[in-house]
């Protein structure tokens, strides 16, 4: 890495970094007494065992040394960034994972495409040189990703004549000379920054989840299908739709319900709306007994028509949103009352979670930034921190005290957020960049699904199924299209084939989340987690000087972020966009297997893939050795899934084993050790089971081998 | 207008107004000692006579009152603003005048669409109601104009369901409920708030010029005609190109050098190239003995192969800009080197002027917000302010000094800037942007040149020449595409011709440049300067729901944006686009005439204007009554100009005059009162001179009038 002084003119080199666990530092700078850390916000706190249990690392900038600087009523912080590190992050962003020489304003927005606003703008980047850095703040940070040259850095590359004399030699100009650092600041006094080291990316992204209280684990029914119904459907037309589902055998777990089931929206009343839904309580057990669960949409802005409105009023913002007042959270007073409401009107009926709406943006129709709050919290960090805030409410408040796990949306979080059972969604309905946000989100701690609303053609209705039964959240929604699964009779049985295959893998994924709340191994995965930075990640694309349309001959780098891995063994490769049936696929080092049919297909490789067929299934593969426990028959919902035998696949001729993790999948007993983990090992002798922790019950049935790929003879 | 109480939650009602001038309030807010006003940066002192002059108009807020607030290192203030009230203004946008419902951050950038990023993001405002808010500071200002409701409003809206319940029968929901007010923030310490009172719309911009020091006189030259070469041209390609120019009888008053005549360039030395100019002096001397000026192009960034570059170290800010340091301009030290360099290498050999490149943006090439410079200028002042500040040393330290007037190009400004003789010029090459740009700029003290570089068709190219002739700079930019007027041999005689109205034209321009320079008037003017706000000024599309494309329903505003006052009496609509050759015309109350012809066109109206020939001419229209000075005659530039005869051209059948302004054309004489007015006036009788003030010898010959309609019978 590169070498730097510790004297950069005005900087302060960082000199106070605490190791607080294994790998892992952090140092307070300025006046932290009025900030927020996002850490504070986070559901758990540190666990610190899973971290002992890491490799250890070390300290990565050693022989160079981070600094900060206190200037016009800002906060900065410089660390260094060698000429050959690539730096990866900053939360759920649709336009790639690599953030060298890019410029964020990390603010969470609706929508954000480039720029850094979006609807997780988690201040965390990761470095290809194996460690990662989270400013923990939760202000607007602004961030230059080795973009920015120091005039007294020794770092700088030499300038470049762009317009050389005649017949002069030189190097191509550069649009962009790199910057030997990535600096960042905030509008603030102070800012905590927080380094993960680790032996490779995975362990980097590892410690941050961990150091954020571990990942979140979903109910064993949250991992199923969901739908939501019309913004505007009543309790008839719902039940009318659940009994489609199972009519047309389509698997269905949680149901949920948009604005129309209250009395008032937007703003909220949080009431149900008594034409629509005149007896909420027997609705809500008549879904129960089917295996279906209810999930309700809100918005966090209270009608003058909520019964709490008046009481609410005084700890809440100076500025309304859609003429609805806005609940200051960090007020104890406003929590009581809305987890009060909620509980009486939601959880004792059954309501198993929410869809939280509209906590990210736009600039026009949020607070504005001098918008003030009772607690004294400044505007800016309720921006950053309102889908957080409303996370811990619902999450810890309301379900966790009743020890009954949930799962559901929000349309925003931010550092610290790993914990929470919430996963993202957009408006922003572009599939590539819909794919792009799985790989995203898994390096900061956020759950991300590319829910499905409608399309334009039977293929990219089945493209847009296929890729959503592959994230944290298999789900439709119909809120304003009026979709159903089978709304492509051409591809209904494709449609139900993979939501089949969905539920088949559900203690697959089950495992996976459990790897996530309990070892911070994310669930989907970017590539670059899996093979680091590697050459086929990106191409780029060398500027051409044009006087209209590219004045500064600047190269586009385009990143290669439409395959993702699911779980630890299966790399799913969806089919999307216009090509829509045919795609490249890059294999990575190590031999590779279809996973429908076990065949080999390449390694270190780039192959091409094309469906023959209108309802062809989304191409999947899966590694030498893998063991993938799936459920041996098909299933309609979670419940039914419950002591299901197991089939378990083997690929490729490697030895592997996998460990499969049970517990009774709704409650919090998990957290006193209340699980089960059995080792399933496969050899060319067969499949052994080892019993490491029999403290809770099987959740699935017996297991027996399904070898998918033929050994070499 | 509205009324508001004074006693919102946590607001501060200003009480401490100053006027300062007829129609002109003042505030200080908060602490300024560490604050910059944009005021202290202009060109000249406010011209208190000329704005003596203008009809009284009381403050705008009586009975309301504007109020401010001190929280979380912010300053906020809070201007109200009425339900039928409309916001236009805050600079040079490419997306519109109207800044009702938008929130924008105000930052100097290249390239900027929406959202308040632009090359001049002036915070200044003007409202329907006849009045101007200028925030007079350099800090980026966000601003939420007429956005967001105060929870303790008197003036919100009822809030209204989006999802009412079944046969509910209630009004259609808003995404954007109207707020009540403008409330824009800095993070710094103070601001300075002025207020501008107005008989009308055209009135408040005039203060707002006139409180800035009065608008730019240009040169006579410099509304000549303007050819910039190839980047890489030497001294003997670009005598060629100007001997071209003459044996082709096309006017030139102008060449510029692109950035190859330095010795380096990016970053710069400001030193000639010896290869492609041996002889600098005897080159522009040349230039100059055929009537043409030489322009240089320059960007601030300083090469360490300058001269200058180790005495000018000190002097600059903590970081690089491609490699070249960035000069504190508010050190006296940094100005006098610079100067000296440039007097020496190009003042004494008759260098015009220059084109200073690259002082906007982007965040990824400019300094971060953070970056420290020897002054103690925070780094987003110096972002705000670097166009200005290279404007001032250029114009004041170097022309001004030295009794010569200079015109140029700058790619960035902002607030106080009227008096600067730059224009200011984009890479971002929309047609249909460039010109609502000529709009955008007229209400903010800004110079607009959408310049010509190439087109794809014939049709193209003359549409962008029109247009370019009747901005502020007529000028073709082949610094990268070589181009030149005659590129398109199928118009190179309607390019000629509307060049030579350009020219013919001089004696119009330079008078409604002095009615800048002495009394604020815009020399070219959005409509509404002219006829107020106007129902057909823009159409509104009512938003449909769309679950993916357009999940709010949000309305959608188009503005007319597309025609626009050249002086006081010809309004200029080009041809632009994709449609090229026919376009809608709003032609506002009162009878308008067909520049050409003289003929009526028709009067509160829309008419449909279709260009038949290839060539066919721009549209123009003019005022009945107009006076309108042209040339005699085609001349090749503004030295052949001098003492040429006028045509006075009357239209329509009203009686009309004229205030012709005449100087020396080179010298700011005109300061000291050296120059002539003869108002010309044209009645059913014929045309009378008078005389106002003689001070100067005439510039242009004897006057006749040309009646271009036929009178009432």
């Amino acid at each position: 890495m590169a070498k730097l002084t510790n004297q950069l003119d005005g900087m302060i080199p960082i000199s106070n970094w605490e190791p607080v666990a294994n790998g892992i530092w952090t140092c307070e700078l300025g006046d932290m007494s009025r900030e927020q850390r996002y850490s504070d916000l986070a559901a758990e706190p540190p666990r610190l065992e899973a971290i002992d249990a890491l490799s250890p690392a070390d300290f990565p900038f050693i022989g160079e040394t981070p600094s900060y600087l206190v200037t016009d009523g800002k906060l900065a912080v410089r660390l260094p960034a060698a000429a050959d590190e690539q730096i990866y992050g900053f939360g759920l962003q649709f336009d790639g994972l690599k953030k060298s020489k890019k410029v964020l304003t990390l603010n969470v927005d609706h929508w954000g495409r480039g720029g850094g606003r979006t609807h997780a703008p988690v201040p965390f980047y990761i470095s290809s040189k194996g460690y990662g850095v989270f400013f923990n703040t939760s202000r607007f940070l602004k961030v230059y990703c080795q973009v920015g040259n120091r005039k007294d850095s020794p770092n700088n590359p030499p300038p470049v004549d762009r317009n050389p004399p005649p017949d002069a030699e030189t190097a191509p100009w550069q649009a962009l000379p790199q910057g030997d650092a990535v600096e960042g600041h905030v509008n603030g006094r102070g800012m905590e920054v927080v380094v993960f080291s680790g032996a490779n990316l995975m362990d980097v992204v590892r410690r941050y989840n961990l150091y954020c209280g571990g990942g979140a684990l979903p109910p064993l029914w949250g991992l199923g299908f969901w739908h939501r119904v019309n913004a505007h459907f009543d309790a008839s037309q719902t039940n009318a739709e659940v009994a489609e589902f199972r009519k047309k055998q389509f698997p269905l777990d949680v149901i949920g319900l948009e604005p129309g089931w209250m009395t008032y929206s937007y703003p909220c009343t949080y009431e149900w709306q008594p034409k629509r839904f005149p007896d909420p309580g027997a609705f809500a057990r008549g879904l129960l007994k089917d295996g279906v669960r209810l999930n309700l949409w809100v918005n966090p802005y209270i009608s003058p028509q909520s019964r709490i409105y008046e009481e609410v009023y005084p700890y809440s913002g100076s500025h309304m949103v859609w003429l609805g007042v806005v609940p200051d959270y960090h007020m104890p007073e406003a929590r009581k009352l809305l987890v009060e409401q909620h509980t009486e009107d939601h959880l004792d009926i059954g309501i198993s979670g929410y869809k939280v709406d509209e906590v990210d943006g736009y600039d026009f129709w949020l607070w504005p930034d001098h918008a003030t709050f009772p607690s004294g919290t400044p505007a800016e960090s309720m921006r950053q921190t309102y889908g957080l805030l409303m996370q811990h409410m619902l999450y810890k408040d309301l379900f966790k005290k009743n020890n009954r796990r949930t799962y559901g949306n929000v349309r925003s979080s931010n550092g610290g957020g790993s914990g929470y059972p919430f996963v993202i969604y957009s408006d922003s309905y572009n599939h590539a960049e819909y794919i792009t946000g799985i790989s995203t989100a898994s390096l900061c701690g956020i759950l991300w699904t590319p829910e499905t609303r409608s399309a334009a053609t039977a293929r990219e209705w089945l493209n847009r199924l296929q890729t959503v039964c592959f994230s944290p959240m298999a789900k439709l929604n119909a809120w304003a299209s009026s979709t159903q699964p089978w709304s492509f009779p051409e591809v209904t049985n494709a449609v139900r084939d993979v939501i089949q295959l969905r539920m088949r893998l559900l203690p697959y994924l089950y495992s996976a989340f459990a790897d996530y709340h309990f070892n911070g191994t994310p669930p989907m995965r970017a590539m670059i987690l899996e093979i680091g930075t590697h050459a086929r990640n990106e191409t780029v694309t060398k500027g051409e000087l044009h006087g209209e349309t590219d004045p500064y001959a600047m190269d586009k780098v385009v990143e290669a972020t439409d395959q993702f891995m699911f779980g630890p063994s299966i790399m799913v490769a969806p089919f999307y966009g216009e090509k829509a049936t045919e795609r490249e696929v890059n294999l990575p080092p190590g031999d590779w297997y279809d996973f429908y049919s076990g065949r080999p297909v390449g390694s270190d490789t780039t192959i091409t893939v094309t469906a023959e067929a209108l309802d062809d299934r989304i191409p999947l593969f899966v590694k030498d050795g893998a063991v993938i426990p799936m459920l041996s028959r098909d299933v309609l919902n979670a419940k039914e899934a419950s002591g299901c035998d197991l089939e378990i696949r083997h690929y490729g001729s490697a030895d592997g084993t996998f460990e499969l993790y049970e517990d009774d999948g709704n409650t919090f007993g998990y957290e006193q050790g209340n699980y089960r983990i059995r080792t399933l090992s496969v050899t060319a002798e067969g499949l052994t089971e080892d019993i490491l922790t029999d403290a809770a019950p099987p959740m699935f049935g017996s297991a027996s081998l399904k070898r998918m790929s033929r050994l070499p003879v």
